[in-house]
Formats: C-alpha cells, sequence, structure tokens
C-alpha cells in the first residue's frame, strides 16, 4: 500500500482536528490545490483564507476554485495579498484562537518565478502568528522543501522552530523519508487543549 | 487528540498490513506486551513469533498471553531463545517471504539487567533479516531509544541503514517528535511488491 505522502499525511493530520463549519488557513496559496481540499474540508459554512505574496498565485487559486465540482458545498474564500507572517492582523478578529488549521507548503509556485521564495525569517513570523490564531488541539502542518534552493537552510529552521517549542504550548512532530533527504518532508505542531 | 505515540504509530502502521491468519514476528519479545497485541491482531489462526535473547523475558511473554482475555481468539505463539538476528532461519521455512510484519522495539527489559541491551550490529543484522523474511508490501517497525546508554549509536545505524536501502527493494520513512531529541522514535520499512 505505501506509506502516505508528506502532503497526503498533513491533509490527514488536518481533516482528523477539523469539522465543517470551521476556519482553517491556507498559508500559501500557491496554485490553490490545497486552498480547495481546506474549502471541500469545512464546507459551506466553514471560512477559508488563502495567503499569498504573488497575485499570479491567487488569480490562479480562484480559478481553481471556480472551475472545481460541487460549487453549492465550498464557503466563500478570502484571497489574501499579503506576507503570511501578517495572518494574525490580516483575518477577522473573531477568528483569531479559533482557527482548527493552518497550512504551509514552502518553496515557490509551481510553474511560476522561482526567485520568489519563502524566506526564513518571514516563514518563522508566520509560525509563530499560526500558533497564535490556532484554537486549543489546532494544527499547523508544513511542508518543507530541503532539495529547493534556500531551501534546507528554511527547512533546519522550521525543524529548530518546532524542537524550541515549549511542551506546555503544542506538541511537534516529524515525518520524513531517510532515504530521499532531499525530498519534501512535514513538520505538524498541535497546540495544546487548556488545561 | 495528541499525535499518535510512536508505538502506537508502529502497531497502526502494522494492522493496515495485516489480516487475520497472517504470520507476524515480535523480535523483541521484552515483557510481551507487543507479542499480545500482535497475538490479537492475526487471531487463532494465524502465526506469531517472539524472540528474545532473555528467558526471563519469554517467561514474561508466556505468563501476559496465558494471563489475558480471550485465550480462544490468540493463536499459539512461538517463543524463541535466540539472538533475532538468526530469526530467518529460525522461523518455519514455509513463513519465510511470507511475512506481515516484523517488530522491533529496542533497548533494554523493563526492569530487567539493563546491561543486556541490544546491540547494533546484531541489531542491523536482524533488520536484514527481517527484510528477507517479509513478503511483499509488509512491514518492519523499529522503535529506537536515542536516550538510552547506547541508544543514540544505534538509533544512528538504524537510521543509516534504512536510508541507504535501494527504493527498488522498500520505502523507508520515520516519525519523530522534534521537542524531544532523547525520546523513542520510530523508523518503519515497507518492503516493495513486486512490479
Amino acid at each position: 500500500m505505501g506509506f502516505l505522502s508528506v502532503l497526503s499525511m498533513a491533509h490527514k493530520w488536518i481533516a482528523e482536528r477539523t469539522a465543517p463549519g470551521d476556519t482553517v488557513i491556507d498559508a500559501t496559496a500557491g496554485g490553490g490545490v490545497d486552498t480547495l481540499a481546506l474549502a471541500q474540508l469545512v464546507g459551506p459554512k466553514g471560512t477559508v483564507y488563502a495567503f499569498d505574496i504573488q497575485q499570479e498565485a491567487l488569480d490562479r487559486t480562484r480559478e481553481r476554485l471556480l472551475s472545481s465540482a460541487g460549487q453549492d458545498k465550498l464557503p466563500a474564500v478570502k484571497l489574501v495579498l499579503e506576507n503570511h507572517a501578517h495572518m494574525a492582523e490580516a483575518i477577522d478578529s473573531h477568528h483569531a484562537g479559533q482557527t482548527a488549521a493552518v497550512m504551509f507548503n514552502l518553496g515557490y509556485l509551481p510553474g511560476g518565478d522561482q526567485t520568489v521564495i519563502t524566506e526564513p525569517a518571514s516563514t518563522i513570523a508566520a509560525l509563530h502568528a499560526a500558533i497564535a490564531v490556532l484554537r486549543p488541539g489546532g494544527i499547523v502542518t508544513c511542508v518543507l522543501y530541503p532539495g529547493h534552493p534556500g531551501g534546507e537552510a528554511e527547512a533546519e529552521a522550521v525543524e529548530a522552530w518546532a524542537a524550541q517549542l515549549p511542551q506546555s504550548v503544542a506538541q511537534a512532530v516529524t515525518y520524513r523519508q531517510p532515504q530521499r533527504p532531499a525530498a519534501p518532508y512535514l513538520v505538524a505542531v498541535e497546540k495544546r487543549s487548556a488545561s
């Protein structure tokens, strides 16, 4: 059967912690594949924010959403042309601390400008913001690309960030393929429930 | 909800690839907790081998099996006082290449003699043997204890072994908690189906 891909594992872990009507964030809209999956997950009563710093990515995401089947089962998706490091300010204030999942799929826009890449400093700032907007029990998933230009440093920065998170704040896990050190891998963080 | 523990993830991945009546191997019987779980998984028509180099471990495993509820739902478990590096010769020849899962839980026997530990060389030999006895699509799980004496070197040896496995032979994944570098973690390997 094979093990789940890192992207499928990210979607599975998000789905296990998300219900119809929830609020979720695609921190890296890119071509919109994950945005559409998140929209289908939360359904017409849910809320999806999709962030990207490139208008082209948001255009492609909008097109993908509009051309998908089952429009009546999708929520209105809020496309935000903004650095995801500012997500906490960009979302409606009543969604802060109430978000079920924030998904990061780092690296560059497939088929787009490969010089426009996520940078470690803003990625880490965005991960901090993501934890802040999550509800207790919510999840951040981060698919890392150590084989991309600049991707290894970014992956190391994200893993170091996850490693230093106090366990009282969140629990982190990694899922990786040791035979393929340059292949994408997954860091996932679940915010602790209030105790 | 929290992420699955590494041990629960090992059992889950094994269960996904195992059916009643199958043959499975506990390569490190220890106190018999995993042996019992494997016996329940394959049921009365299955076959379970449990290896340990300590008679005390096999005695405790036998006791746990005998004292568990639902005896009629358990197979006869073959307790083998032998280094697991010899598993390929120790099992019935018709189980070679037909085994659904081999489970390793390394480190020392809880409450037992902590000077009797698994050693990298025989562990790697046992992992090779485990791949050999698996059927295509079968799985080896290996829970590593980098926080135990000698455990870090062993964990590194196992990861290096998994990393060098040709992808045409098997697919390897790791599941780990970056906040807890000394905590147990999981290396799992699925044997490729014949193509």
